[in-house]
Protein backbone atom coordinates (compact mmCIF):
# COMPACT_ATOMS: atom_id res chain seq x y z
CA UNK A 1 0.00 0.00 0.00
CA UNK A 2 1.21 3.49 -0.21
CA UNK A 3 0.41 6.95 0.72
CA UNK A 4 -1.17 9.97 -0.86
CA UNK A 5 -0.80 13.62 0.05
CA UNK A 6 -2.45 16.09 -1.89
CA UNK A 7 -2.79 20.64 -1.17
CA UNK A 8 -5.13 22.66 -3.37
CA UNK A 9 -4.84 26.39 -2.13
CA UNK A 10 -6.56 29.39 -3.34
CA UNK A 11 -2.90 31.10 -3.68
CA UNK A 12 0.67 29.76 -3.98
CA UNK A 13 1.61 27.78 -0.97
CA UNK A 14 4.63 25.44 -0.35
CA UNK A 15 4.11 21.97 1.01
CA UNK A 16 7.25 22.28 2.77
CA UNK A 17 5.65 21.78 6.77
CA UNK A 18 3.74 19.44 5.81
CA UNK A 19 5.89 17.19 3.02
CA UNK A 20 8.34 16.86 6.06
CA UNK A 21 5.63 14.60 8.46
CA UNK A 22 4.93 12.66 5.60
CA UNK A 23 8.24 11.77 4.37
CA UNK A 24 8.95 10.00 7.69
CA UNK A 25 6.22 7.74 7.03
CA UNK A 26 8.87 6.27 4.22
CA UNK A 27 10.75 4.68 7.03
CA UNK A 28 10.98 6.21 10.18
CA UNK A 29 6.98 6.18 11.22
CA UNK A 30 6.58 4.24 8.47
CA UNK A 31 6.90 1.73 6.02
CA UNK A 32 6.79 3.50 2.94
CA UNK A 33 10.36 3.55 1.11
CA UNK A 34 9.49 2.13 -2.06
CA UNK A 35 10.43 5.59 -3.68
CA UNK A 36 8.40 8.61 -4.03
CA UNK A 37 6.75 11.23 -5.69
CA UNK A 38 5.50 15.05 -5.42
CA UNK A 39 4.12 17.27 -8.69
CA UNK A 40 3.64 20.88 -7.94
CA UNK A 41 1.90 22.75 -10.26
CA UNK A 42 2.84 26.52 -10.98
CA UNK A 43 0.05 27.79 -13.03
CA UNK A 44 -0.49 25.46 -16.54
CA UNK A 45 3.57 24.49 -15.55
CA UNK A 46 4.45 21.51 -13.75
CA UNK A 47 7.01 20.06 -11.59
CA UNK A 48 7.33 16.57 -11.36
CA UNK A 49 9.87 14.91 -8.85
CA UNK A 50 9.88 10.71 -8.93
CA UNK A 51 12.98 9.09 -6.96
CA UNK A 52 12.70 5.34 -6.65
CA UNK A 53 14.92 5.86 -3.23
CA UNK A 54 12.80 6.37 0.05
CA UNK A 55 11.69 10.04 0.88
CA UNK A 56 13.13 10.05 4.38
CA UNK A 57 16.56 9.73 2.41
CA UNK A 58 16.41 10.75 -0.84
CA UNK A 59 18.32 13.55 -1.90
CA UNK A 60 15.64 14.77 -4.17
CA UNK A 61 13.22 14.73 -1.02
CA UNK A 62 16.06 16.74 0.80
CA UNK A 63 15.57 19.10 -1.87
CA UNK A 64 11.45 19.31 -1.91
CA UNK A 65 11.90 19.95 2.04
CA UNK A 66 14.75 22.97 1.89
CA UNK A 67 13.28 24.20 -0.91
CA UNK A 68 9.99 26.22 -0.43
CA UNK A 69 8.30 25.55 -3.65
CA UNK A 70 5.32 28.04 -4.57
CA UNK A 71 2.34 25.95 -5.96
CA UNK A 72 -1.37 25.93 -5.72
CA UNK A 73 -1.98 22.31 -6.38
CA UNK A 74 0.35 20.14 -5.18
CA UNK A 75 0.17 15.58 -4.93
CA UNK A 76 3.04 13.67 -3.72
CA UNK A 77 3.12 9.75 -2.97
CA UNK A 78 5.05 7.36 -0.61
CA UNK A 79 5.13 3.84 -2.36
CA UNK A 80 4.98 0.74 -0.84
CA UNK A 81 5.23 -1.79 -3.48
CA UNK A 82 2.40 -4.48 -4.19
CA UNK A 83 2.03 -4.69 -8.19
CA UNK A 84 5.02 -3.18 -9.85
CA UNK A 85 8.97 -3.56 -9.26
CA UNK A 86 10.41 -0.68 -7.40
CA UNK A 87 11.58 1.51 -10.55
CA UNK A 88 11.63 4.81 -11.35
CA UNK A 89 8.83 4.20 -14.14
CA UNK A 90 6.56 2.91 -11.53
CA UNK A 91 6.69 5.90 -9.08
CA UNK A 92 3.84 7.97 -8.35
CA UNK A 93 3.04 10.42 -9.19
CA UNK A 94 2.16 9.62 -13.41
CA UNK A 95 1.56 12.71 -16.37
CA UNK A 96 -0.15 12.86 -19.39
CA UNK A 97 -1.17 15.87 -21.26
CA UNK A 98 -4.80 16.34 -22.66
CA UNK A 99 -6.82 19.21 -23.97
CA UNK A 100 -3.53 21.48 -23.53
CA UNK A 101 -3.19 20.91 -19.65
CA UNK A 102 -1.05 18.19 -17.35
CA UNK A 103 -3.09 15.83 -15.51
CA UNK A 104 -1.08 14.37 -12.79
CA UNK A 105 -2.88 11.20 -11.03
CA UNK A 106 -1.66 9.24 -7.71
CA UNK A 107 -3.14 6.28 -6.04
CA UNK A 108 -3.28 4.22 -3.20
CA UNK A 109 -4.80 0.60 -3.19
CA UNK A 110 -4.56 -2.80 -5.07
CA UNK A 111 -7.01 -2.99 -8.25
CA UNK A 112 -7.53 -7.12 -8.85
CA UNK A 113 -8.04 -8.58 -12.39
CA UNK A 114 -7.95 -5.16 -13.68
CA UNK A 115 -7.56 -5.40 -17.44
CA UNK A 116 -9.38 -2.01 -18.85
CA UNK A 117 -9.22 -2.09 -22.85
CA UNK A 118 -7.02 0.68 -23.66
CA UNK A 119 -7.96 1.07 -27.53
CA UNK A 120 -6.76 5.56 -27.49
CA UNK A 121 -3.47 6.50 -27.13
CA UNK A 122 -2.71 6.98 -23.47
CA UNK A 123 -0.47 4.00 -22.57
CA UNK A 124 1.00 3.06 -19.19
CA UNK A 125 5.11 2.91 -19.65
CA UNK A 126 5.22 1.02 -16.66
CA UNK A 127 4.01 -1.69 -14.61
CA UNK A 128 1.42 -1.05 -11.81
CA UNK A 129 -2.56 -1.10 -11.96
CA UNK A 130 -2.43 2.43 -11.05
CA UNK A 131 -0.93 3.74 -13.91
CA UNK A 132 -2.93 1.29 -16.15
CA UNK A 133 -6.09 3.14 -14.07
CA UNK A 134 -4.91 6.56 -15.02
CA UNK A 135 -4.92 6.03 -18.43
CA UNK A 136 -8.01 4.19 -18.92
CA UNK A 137 -9.25 7.41 -16.90
CA UNK A 138 -7.83 10.15 -19.61
CA UNK A 139 -9.39 7.79 -22.62
CA UNK A 140 -12.30 7.97 -20.79
CA UNK A 141 -12.18 11.29 -20.61
CA UNK A 142 -11.05 12.44 -23.73
CA UNK A 143 -13.97 10.62 -25.67
CA UNK A 144 -16.36 11.77 -23.25
CA UNK A 145 -15.56 15.20 -24.00
CA UNK A 146 -14.32 17.03 -27.03
CA UNK A 147 -12.42 19.79 -25.20
CA UNK A 148 -11.69 21.17 -21.46
CA UNK A 149 -15.04 21.07 -20.30
CA UNK A 150 -15.92 23.10 -16.38
CA UNK A 151 -14.87 21.39 -13.19
CA UNK A 152 -18.91 20.32 -12.36
CA UNK A 153 -18.90 18.09 -15.75
CA UNK A 154 -15.13 16.97 -15.40
CA UNK A 155 -16.54 16.02 -11.46
CA UNK A 156 -19.24 14.14 -12.79
CA UNK A 157 -17.49 12.76 -15.32
CA UNK A 158 -14.83 11.87 -12.92
CA UNK A 159 -17.26 10.24 -10.31
CA UNK A 160 -19.13 7.80 -13.01
CA UNK A 161 -15.31 6.68 -13.85
CA UNK A 162 -14.29 6.08 -10.20
CA UNK A 163 -16.79 4.08 -9.58
CA UNK A 164 -16.39 1.77 -12.22
CA UNK A 165 -12.55 1.27 -11.40
CA UNK A 166 -13.64 0.96 -7.65
CA UNK A 167 -15.61 -2.61 -8.65
CA UNK A 168 -11.80 -3.85 -9.06
CA UNK A 169 -10.61 -2.84 -5.60
CA UNK A 170 -9.21 0.08 -3.19
CA UNK A 171 -9.38 2.34 -5.16
CA UNK A 172 -7.91 6.05 -3.24
CA UNK A 173 -6.98 8.71 -5.60
CA UNK A 174 -5.64 11.90 -6.36
CA UNK A 175 -6.10 13.52 -9.74
CA UNK A 176 -5.09 17.57 -10.41
CA UNK A 177 -4.92 18.94 -13.71
CA UNK A 178 -3.49 22.45 -12.25
CA UNK A 179 -6.74 24.51 -11.93
CA UNK A 180 -8.95 21.63 -9.27
CA UNK A 181 -8.32 18.89 -7.56
CA UNK A 182 -10.30 15.48 -7.94
CA UNK A 183 -9.78 13.09 -4.92
CA UNK A 184 -11.64 9.67 -4.25
CA UNK A 185 -11.83 7.76 -1.30
CA UNK A 186 -12.37 4.18 -0.86
CA UNK A 187 -10.74 3.09 2.53
CA UNK A 188 -9.06 5.83 3.74
CA UNK A 189 -8.20 9.51 3.00
CA UNK A 190 -9.00 12.98 5.44
CA UNK A 191 -9.34 16.52 4.83
CA UNK A 192 -9.21 19.88 6.02
CA UNK A 193 -9.29 23.29 5.59
CA UNK A 194 -6.60 25.97 6.60
CA UNK A 195 -8.14 29.34 6.77
CA UNK A 196 -8.60 32.63 8.54
CA UNK A 197 -8.24 32.87 11.80
CA UNK A 198 -4.92 30.43 11.06
CA UNK A 199 -3.94 28.75 14.01
CA UNK A 200 -0.91 26.48 14.74
CA UNK A 201 -0.36 22.70 14.26
CA UNK A 202 1.83 20.48 15.33
CA UNK A 203 2.56 17.38 12.85
CA UNK A 204 1.98 13.82 13.76
CA UNK A 205 5.40 12.33 12.71
CA UNK A 206 7.66 14.78 13.43
CA UNK A 207 8.08 16.95 16.74
CA UNK A 208 7.89 19.91 14.86
CA UNK A 209 4.78 22.76 14.76
CA UNK A 210 4.14 25.60 13.05
CA UNK A 211 2.12 28.78 13.86
CA UNK A 212 0.02 29.62 10.36
CA UNK A 213 -1.34 33.34 11.85
CA UNK A 214 2.43 34.56 11.39
CA UNK A 215 3.04 32.87 7.63
CA UNK A 216 -0.59 33.98 5.96
CA UNK A 217 -2.59 36.66 5.20
CA UNK A 218 -6.49 36.71 5.79
CA UNK A 219 -7.21 35.96 2.48
CA UNK A 220 -5.48 32.38 2.43
CA UNK A 221 -6.76 29.60 1.93
CA UNK A 222 -5.53 26.24 1.94
CA UNK A 223 -6.91 22.53 1.56
CA UNK A 224 -4.93 19.47 2.39
CA UNK A 225 -6.23 15.79 2.05
CA UNK A 226 -3.83 13.14 3.44
CA UNK A 227 -4.53 9.02 3.53
CA UNK A 228 -3.58 9.55 7.56
CA UNK A 229 -3.95 13.16 9.33
CA UNK A 230 -0.76 15.16 9.51
CA UNK A 231 -1.52 17.21 12.49
CA UNK A 232 -1.73 15.98 15.62
CA UNK A 233 -3.98 19.44 16.64
CA UNK A 234 -6.08 19.83 13.54
CA UNK A 235 -9.81 18.94 12.81
CA UNK A 236 -9.19 16.31 9.53
CA UNK A 237 -12.63 14.96 8.54
CA UNK A 238 -12.73 11.43 6.85
CA UNK A 239 -14.32 10.40 3.82
CA UNK A 240 -16.56 8.05 3.40
CA UNK A 241 -16.24 4.98 0.86
CA UNK A 242 -16.92 5.81 -2.48
CA UNK A 243 -16.87 10.01 -1.89
CA UNK A 244 -15.20 11.72 -4.41
CA UNK A 245 -14.28 15.18 -3.45
CA UNK A 246 -13.30 18.39 -5.44
CA UNK A 247 -11.11 21.38 -4.28
CA UNK A 248 -11.02 24.30 -5.84
CA UNK A 249 -9.39 27.33 -4.57
CA UNK A 250 -8.13 26.02 -1.11
CA UNK A 251 -12.42 25.10 -1.36
CA UNK A 252 -14.09 22.10 -0.60
CA UNK A 253 -17.07 22.47 -3.45
CA UNK A 254 -19.09 20.62 -1.63
CA UNK A 255 -22.59 20.44 -4.31
CA UNK A 256 -20.45 19.83 -7.19
CA UNK B 1 18.19 31.56 -28.22
CA UNK B 2 19.42 28.63 -25.69
CA UNK B 3 21.88 25.82 -25.56
CA UNK B 4 21.42 22.64 -25.80
CA UNK B 5 23.23 19.41 -24.10
CA UNK B 6 22.73 15.45 -24.75
CA UNK B 7 24.25 12.57 -23.15
CA UNK B 8 24.09 8.79 -24.54
CA UNK B 9 26.02 6.11 -22.67
CA UNK B 10 26.21 2.39 -22.85
CA UNK B 11 26.09 2.41 -19.16
CA UNK B 12 24.32 4.62 -16.60
CA UNK B 13 26.73 7.55 -16.44
CA UNK B 14 26.35 10.60 -14.45
CA UNK B 15 26.62 13.90 -15.94
CA UNK B 16 27.53 16.20 -13.43
CA UNK B 17 30.68 17.41 -14.69
CA UNK B 18 29.58 18.44 -17.64
CA UNK B 19 26.65 19.67 -17.11
CA UNK B 20 28.89 21.80 -14.11
CA UNK B 21 30.09 23.69 -17.42
CA UNK B 22 27.12 23.81 -19.08
CA UNK B 23 24.90 25.60 -16.06
CA UNK B 24 27.80 28.42 -15.90
CA UNK B 25 26.80 29.43 -19.54
CA UNK B 26 22.99 30.71 -17.87
CA UNK B 27 25.22 33.79 -16.08
CA UNK B 28 28.31 33.53 -15.86
CA UNK B 29 29.72 32.35 -18.88
CA UNK B 30 26.48 33.15 -21.09
CA UNK B 31 23.06 34.71 -21.28
CA UNK B 32 20.99 31.61 -20.96
CA UNK B 33 18.78 32.90 -17.47
CA UNK B 34 15.42 32.33 -17.98
CA UNK B 35 14.94 28.52 -16.92
CA UNK B 36 16.55 25.49 -17.24
CA UNK B 37 15.70 21.62 -17.43
CA UNK B 38 16.90 18.63 -17.20
CA UNK B 39 15.44 15.21 -18.51
CA UNK B 40 17.25 11.73 -17.16
CA UNK B 41 16.13 7.99 -18.56
CA UNK B 42 16.71 5.22 -16.34
CA UNK B 43 15.28 2.20 -18.20
CA UNK B 44 12.06 3.41 -19.49
CA UNK B 45 11.71 5.46 -16.33
CA UNK B 46 11.92 9.32 -16.25
CA UNK B 47 12.97 12.35 -13.99
CA UNK B 48 12.52 15.52 -15.48
CA UNK B 49 13.81 18.80 -13.63
CA UNK B 50 12.72 21.81 -14.93
CA UNK B 51 12.89 25.67 -13.27
CA UNK B 52 12.45 29.10 -14.38
CA UNK B 53 15.26 29.79 -12.44
CA UNK B 54 18.76 29.98 -14.03
CA UNK B 55 20.30 27.10 -13.78
CA UNK B 56 23.81 29.08 -11.92
CA UNK B 57 21.64 29.75 -9.18
CA UNK B 58 18.51 27.08 -8.89
CA UNK B 59 18.16 24.82 -6.27
CA UNK B 60 17.17 22.33 -8.42
CA UNK B 61 20.62 22.98 -10.75
CA UNK B 62 22.27 22.60 -7.34
CA UNK B 63 20.66 19.20 -6.77
CA UNK B 64 21.40 17.95 -10.50
CA UNK B 65 25.36 18.81 -9.62
CA UNK B 66 25.59 17.26 -6.17
CA UNK B 67 23.39 13.87 -6.65
CA UNK B 68 24.90 12.19 -9.76
CA UNK B 69 21.76 10.81 -10.96
CA UNK B 70 23.25 7.47 -13.72
CA UNK B 71 21.01 7.44 -16.41
CA UNK B 72 21.72 6.22 -20.29
CA UNK B 73 20.14 9.16 -22.18
CA UNK B 74 20.19 12.63 -21.14
CA UNK B 75 18.81 15.97 -22.38
CA UNK B 76 19.51 19.48 -20.98
CA UNK B 77 18.45 22.70 -21.98
CA UNK B 78 19.32 26.60 -20.65
CA UNK B 79 17.10 28.96 -22.23
CA UNK B 80 17.16 32.27 -23.50
CA UNK B 81 13.31 33.29 -24.08
CA UNK B 82 13.01 34.51 -27.56
CA UNK B 83 9.14 33.23 -28.19
CA UNK B 84 7.02 32.68 -25.08
CA UNK B 85 7.60 34.18 -21.60
CA UNK B 86 9.55 33.08 -18.47
CA UNK B 87 7.35 30.45 -17.18
CA UNK B 88 7.08 27.26 -15.76
CA UNK B 89 5.82 25.88 -18.87
CA UNK B 90 8.00 27.41 -21.30
CA UNK B 91 10.90 25.51 -19.66
CA UNK B 92 12.16 22.36 -21.91
CA UNK B 93 12.60 19.65 -22.25
CA UNK B 94 9.00 18.75 -22.76
CA UNK B 95 7.66 14.99 -22.05
CA UNK B 96 4.74 13.44 -24.12
CA UNK B 97 4.14 9.51 -23.96
CA UNK B 98 3.95 7.31 -26.94
CA UNK B 99 3.47 3.71 -27.29
CA UNK B 100 4.11 3.16 -23.95
CA UNK B 101 7.28 4.94 -23.54
CA UNK B 102 7.94 8.84 -22.44
CA UNK B 103 9.49 11.03 -25.40
CA UNK B 104 11.76 14.19 -24.57
CA UNK B 105 12.39 17.02 -26.26
CA UNK B 106 14.30 20.26 -26.63
CA UNK B 107 15.07 22.87 -29.22
CA UNK B 108 17.35 25.84 -30.07
CA UNK B 109 16.14 28.13 -32.79
CA UNK B 110 13.15 30.33 -33.65
CA UNK B 111 10.80 29.04 -36.22
CA UNK B 112 9.21 32.04 -37.63
CA UNK B 113 5.52 31.68 -39.54
CA UNK B 114 4.88 28.44 -37.90
CA UNK B 115 1.69 27.16 -37.45
CA UNK B 116 1.48 23.51 -38.07
CA UNK B 117 -2.18 21.56 -37.99
CA UNK B 118 -2.53 19.68 -34.65
CA UNK B 119 -5.53 17.12 -35.53
CA UNK B 120 -4.32 14.93 -33.03
CA UNK B 121 -4.23 14.61 -29.11
CA UNK B 122 -0.99 16.00 -28.75
CA UNK B 123 -1.27 19.30 -27.79
CA UNK B 124 0.99 21.77 -26.17
CA UNK B 125 0.77 23.54 -22.61
CA UNK B 126 3.20 26.52 -23.12
CA UNK B 127 3.45 28.93 -25.61
CA UNK B 128 6.59 28.57 -27.33
CA UNK B 129 7.12 27.40 -30.94
CA UNK B 130 9.55 24.57 -29.78
CA UNK B 131 6.45 22.60 -28.00
CA UNK B 132 4.23 23.49 -30.85
CA UNK B 133 6.84 21.73 -33.19
CA UNK B 134 7.10 18.58 -30.46
CA UNK B 135 3.53 18.06 -30.49
CA UNK B 136 3.69 18.12 -34.51
CA UNK B 137 6.46 15.60 -34.73
CA UNK B 138 5.12 13.16 -32.01
CA UNK B 139 1.17 13.20 -34.12
CA UNK B 140 3.55 12.58 -36.97
CA UNK B 141 5.37 9.70 -35.73
CA UNK B 142 2.32 8.53 -34.27
CA UNK B 143 0.60 8.60 -37.79
CA UNK B 144 3.61 6.67 -40.06
CA UNK B 145 4.10 4.18 -37.57
CA UNK B 146 1.32 1.57 -35.85
CA UNK B 147 3.35 1.21 -33.04
CA UNK B 148 6.83 1.16 -31.75
CA UNK B 149 9.10 0.72 -34.82
CA UNK B 150 13.13 0.21 -35.00
CA UNK B 151 15.32 2.91 -34.36
CA UNK B 152 16.09 2.91 -37.99
CA UNK B 153 12.52 3.44 -39.25
CA UNK B 154 11.99 5.87 -36.77
CA UNK B 155 15.13 7.32 -38.04
CA UNK B 156 13.78 8.19 -41.40
CA UNK B 157 10.94 9.49 -40.26
CA UNK B 158 12.46 11.91 -37.93
CA UNK B 159 15.16 13.01 -40.90
CA UNK B 160 11.67 13.82 -43.11
CA UNK B 161 10.04 15.34 -40.64
CA UNK B 162 13.16 17.97 -39.08
CA UNK B 163 13.50 18.37 -42.84
CA UNK B 164 9.94 20.10 -43.16
CA UNK B 165 9.84 21.95 -39.56
CA UNK B 166 13.43 23.66 -41.06
CA UNK B 167 11.77 25.18 -43.56
CA UNK B 168 10.39 27.49 -40.90
CA UNK B 169 13.86 28.67 -39.33
CA UNK B 170 16.45 27.40 -36.96
CA UNK B 171 15.71 23.55 -35.80
CA UNK B 172 18.59 22.04 -33.76
CA UNK B 173 16.68 19.88 -31.65
CA UNK B 174 17.27 16.67 -29.23
CA UNK B 175 14.89 13.66 -28.59
CA UNK B 176 15.00 10.86 -27.02
CA UNK B 177 12.68 8.04 -25.83
CA UNK B 178 15.24 6.47 -23.53
CA UNK B 179 16.53 3.91 -26.47
CA UNK B 180 18.19 6.62 -28.95
CA UNK B 181 19.09 10.17 -28.72
CA UNK B 182 18.20 11.95 -32.21
CA UNK B 183 19.99 15.01 -32.66
CA UNK B 184 19.20 17.54 -35.36
CA UNK B 185 21.24 20.81 -36.23
CA UNK B 186 20.36 23.92 -38.34
CA UNK B 187 22.93 26.35 -37.14
CA UNK B 188 25.85 25.03 -34.21
CA UNK B 189 25.96 21.49 -32.72
CA UNK B 190 29.16 19.41 -31.92
CA UNK B 191 29.23 16.02 -30.49
CA UNK B 192 32.31 13.79 -29.19
CA UNK B 193 32.63 9.87 -28.28
CA UNK B 194 34.84 9.44 -25.11
CA UNK B 195 35.88 5.41 -24.93
CA UNK B 196 38.67 3.79 -23.70
CA UNK B 197 41.71 4.70 -23.63
CA UNK B 198 39.88 6.91 -21.54
CA UNK B 199 42.14 10.61 -21.26
CA UNK B 200 41.54 13.45 -19.39
CA UNK B 201 39.41 16.61 -19.93
CA UNK B 202 39.11 20.65 -18.90
CA UNK B 203 36.08 21.95 -18.98
CA UNK B 204 35.78 25.55 -21.16
CA UNK B 205 33.55 27.18 -18.59
CA UNK B 206 34.84 26.47 -15.37
CA UNK B 207 38.13 25.98 -13.69
CA UNK B 208 37.81 22.00 -13.71
CA UNK B 209 39.37 19.15 -15.10
CA UNK B 210 38.44 15.17 -14.89
CA UNK B 211 40.70 12.04 -15.60
CA UNK B 212 37.93 9.60 -17.06
CA UNK B 213 40.49 7.30 -17.11
CA UNK B 214 40.33 6.61 -13.39
CA UNK B 215 36.41 6.67 -13.23
CA UNK B 216 35.59 4.30 -16.42
CA UNK B 217 36.21 0.78 -17.67
CA UNK B 218 37.06 -0.22 -20.97
CA UNK B 219 33.71 -1.17 -22.05
CA UNK B 220 32.34 2.30 -21.15
CA UNK B 221 30.95 4.61 -23.92
CA UNK B 222 30.00 7.94 -23.80
CA UNK B 223 28.35 10.47 -26.51
CA UNK B 224 28.04 14.08 -25.51
CA UNK B 225 26.22 16.37 -27.77
CA UNK B 226 26.20 20.17 -27.45
CA UNK B 227 25.24 23.36 -28.93
CA UNK B 228 29.35 24.55 -27.96
CA UNK B 229 32.02 22.18 -26.99
CA UNK B 230 31.85 21.71 -23.71
CA UNK B 231 35.96 21.12 -22.84
CA UNK B 232 38.98 22.49 -24.27
CA UNK B 233 40.94 19.85 -24.78
CA UNK B 234 38.79 16.85 -27.08
CA UNK B 235 37.83 16.48 -30.09
CA UNK B 236 34.26 18.04 -30.24
CA UNK B 237 32.81 17.57 -33.66
CA UNK B 238 30.80 19.92 -35.86
CA UNK B 239 27.32 18.96 -37.27
CA UNK B 240 26.86 20.12 -41.07
CA UNK B 241 23.62 21.83 -42.05
CA UNK B 242 20.45 19.58 -42.08
CA UNK B 243 21.96 16.56 -40.32
CA UNK B 244 20.22 13.88 -37.92
CA UNK B 245 22.53 12.23 -35.93
CA UNK B 246 20.76 9.08 -33.90
CA UNK B 247 23.43 7.72 -31.09
CA UNK B 248 22.68 4.26 -29.42
CA UNK B 249 24.58 2.45 -26.57
CA UNK B 250 27.06 5.32 -26.48
CA UNK B 251 27.43 5.00 -30.59
CA UNK B 252 27.29 7.47 -33.04
CA UNK B 253 25.03 5.30 -36.02
CA UNK B 254 26.85 6.35 -38.81
CA UNK B 255 24.51 4.70 -41.57
CA UNK B 256 21.52 5.24 -40.07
Amino acid sequence: MCQLLGMNCNTPTDIVFSFTGFANRAGKTGIHTDGFGIAFFEGKGLRLFVDSQPALTSPVAVLIKNYPIQSENVIAHIRKATVGEVRLENCHPFCRELWGRYWVFSHNGDLKNYAPRLHSHFRPVGSTDSELAFCWIMQELAKAHAGMPSIAELSNTLRELAQVVSRYGTFNFMLSNGVALWTHCTTSLFHLTRQFPFKSARLQDEDMAVDFSQLTTRDDRVALIATEPLTTDEPWEPYSTGELKVFMKGEYLVDI
